[in-house]
């Protein structure tokens, strides 16, 4: 069997998806590549995560061709794999309908720097993509919705690094979350749904809340990334 | 016995809306037609999920005249046979007070369609009826109740499909979901409780938000619905 | 012992509002009377819920003299015996700072009657007290609470009985709710803050939401109540 | 092993922080004082609460300096010492990223004292910080982050008694707790968050919501403080 430890990364993954209460039912996937093969692992589509086991993963190379598993996988392949495509840095992805992130793609609005927590993750807003156009929509779903995420880092609006703020809101669907590996990126999921809920209270209490400086944002990110971090016990 | 594999079917959709956390006390009900035999099962009146058992439920014709048991059937029996007698194609329907949809359903507000988690699910907003006359709710009340909701699908103003919209809010009151047996009927009320939080919180981010389109509707409803689903092993 | 059916149900009430997640650490108490005796069994002051027993609770006359128990009563006693005193028909007393119902409390605002799950268990809005005043809070404080509980009951603007609408919010404090026994006075209380959460959610959903009818309090209320009840398998 | 009875109830601070749900992850820190020895145990950083031991914790003199320990302190500690060295009544500090009162912290917002929850323990509004100036947090930020709560309670606005109102909240970061010893200040930082949550809905609910007089302040906290405390066993 293929990437044998990378599955099991990927199910742990999605295991820890469940734990933190980010799925209902089916509604989540994550996914790791590696990029020496050029091989993505995926969770199969709409399997209960109580019986989900490490060979039920599906292979695929990174144009979304299965190559080895006898279920079909996630029906959101097609943006982790355009993800892995642009993002040359990223190890996994990993997809939730979690409540407040969700909701704010649903409002069409990123997600403010309010705090020092979203700080140590997200090296600035949360940023929510366009809404997709009714042809898109029509058209290769799954992998225009992997371009709107790609136009928001790479567009010509902004330049965001992908490693620097680790997810996208999809304009009314949910978020994406990425990382260096399935643990890495399914972390962020889960801290980015918790930053969401702070900020949705934030505003509730205040409309003109008002975002944590650049000093903050450099000081808190650089705490826990790069050669000078000084959090955990490295 | 009448009917023992649909008692369990019943008694299992009642159960999955406590471990949900659709149910407080006994507040919510399920049930399920055999259409062959016209006969309808139907969880009992105010007993604790605990001690609840197949055994118990209790079976009417689809007029709500008791065919077999000792209980007394739900309380809101009336509106379940007149739903099994209007929707020719449902085979359950389940009853709850659940925190989110209820409040909807007290605002009066249907609940718009904001994004994908609702697309998969409703093929648009999910509705909401008009209150009842106070000679609806001083005559045959738990009836009325069921011709309300009749009248949001079959009425002047609009015509929508229950198998597409399988979910009604009724104002003042609370949310009916059903489906084409038990299991789908509570997984349906179960998504609409999410769906319901999700677009409270869409609101309270945004008042102005707005629902997704068309195209968006269509593609996601048909991705799970029809000969041409693409989501799970199906 | 005195008494010692009644303190097992005093303190199986104390338990379910801990099951229901009504108290954080030891905010909360319950109590019952014996009408025959005139003697009141009420749990004492600042005892963990996970080491209480049923012969720690403190058995007190109608003036909240102590009759039997080791431990210092509730701080909350006066009020629980003054609502026996003034309102004849009840048999148990329960105090909680659950989070809704308080979060109305402190507000200021009583909990409209927004739907059937509120007008199942009380017959109109749950009233407020009016703020105590400097005197009352620096005199005998907990007996004043209660007075001013009496007082939106029995008060010159508006006759309640305290049957049919069984709970008062205090003012910057939180709720008390009763009923003819220990299980019943908590069962309001749990009841209370559901119902408080769903009034909360209608009001941010909209604010000019309407109260259900009198038609409607009268059917659900009697739908439980009196003679004509059709709920549950009495 | 220096302090080891210390150490044990550093731990069992930290995990009550994880019990009562206040903590994501390793988002939350404790320490305690022996004012005796000059020395403070503190919880180490990012290492999982789950595998946490009282020989983990760390030992540090008042400045920081490390006096025994393998694992690196909490990155927080310069904020703890510097409380410990201003604030000369407190015996341990907590630190969480709890969700409510962290979005008042977010927002820029005391606590009002809404009601007698809130005067239970803090004796007037939790106070918020300004927010750090570019200069402080390029530099000894951590150390800053005290030097603001210190300024809120001994500035020229206003003096405050740590003891009397033992929490602050941190602009754009998070509150920290304190009280005479670990489980004192875990407590404090339980009931804050209660406290703010209720305060959230308060404000929801009426956004001119009128604080409690200080008549109620006063009697509520000396309810539970001082010589004429009546509540608890004690």
């Amino acid at each position: 069997m293929l990437l044998s430890a990378l599955r099991e990364e990927v199910l742990q993954a999605n295991l820890e998806l469940v734990r933190k209460g980010l799925v209902l039912y089916t509604f989540g996937n994550a996914s790791a590549v590696d990029r020496r093969q050029g091989l993505v692992v995926i969770k199969p589509s709409g399997v209960d995560y109580d019986v989900l086991r490490a060979e039920d993963m599906v292979v695929t190379d990174l144009d979304g061709k299965i190559v080895e598993g006898k279920l079909k996988p996630s029906s959101d392949l097609d943006t982790h794999t355009l993800l892995y495509r642009e993002f040359g840095d990223i190890g996994a992805v990993v997809h939730t309908h979690s409540e407040f992130a969700t909701s704010f793609a649903q409002a069409g609005m990123a997600i403010p720097a309010f705090g020092t927590t979203h700080a140590d993750y997200f090296h600035g807003p949360v940023p929510v993509t366009l809404p997709l156009s009714d042809e898109a929509i029509k058209g290769r779903y799954v992998h225009e919705t992997g371009l709107a995420i790609v136009a928001r880092f790479k567009g010509a609006q902004a330049k965001l690094d992908p490693m620097a703020v680790p997810a996208c809101l999809v304009a009314g669907h949910a978020p994406f979350a990425w990382g260096k590996d399935a643990a890495a990126a399914a972390h962020h999921a889960v801290v980015l749904e918790a930053v969401a809920r702070m900020a949705y209270r934030t505003l509730a209490l205040n409309q003109r809340a008002e975002e944590v400086s650049q000093a903050l944002l450099d000081r808190h990110y650089l705490r826990k990334h790069g050669a000078a971090a000084t959090y955990g016990q490295g």
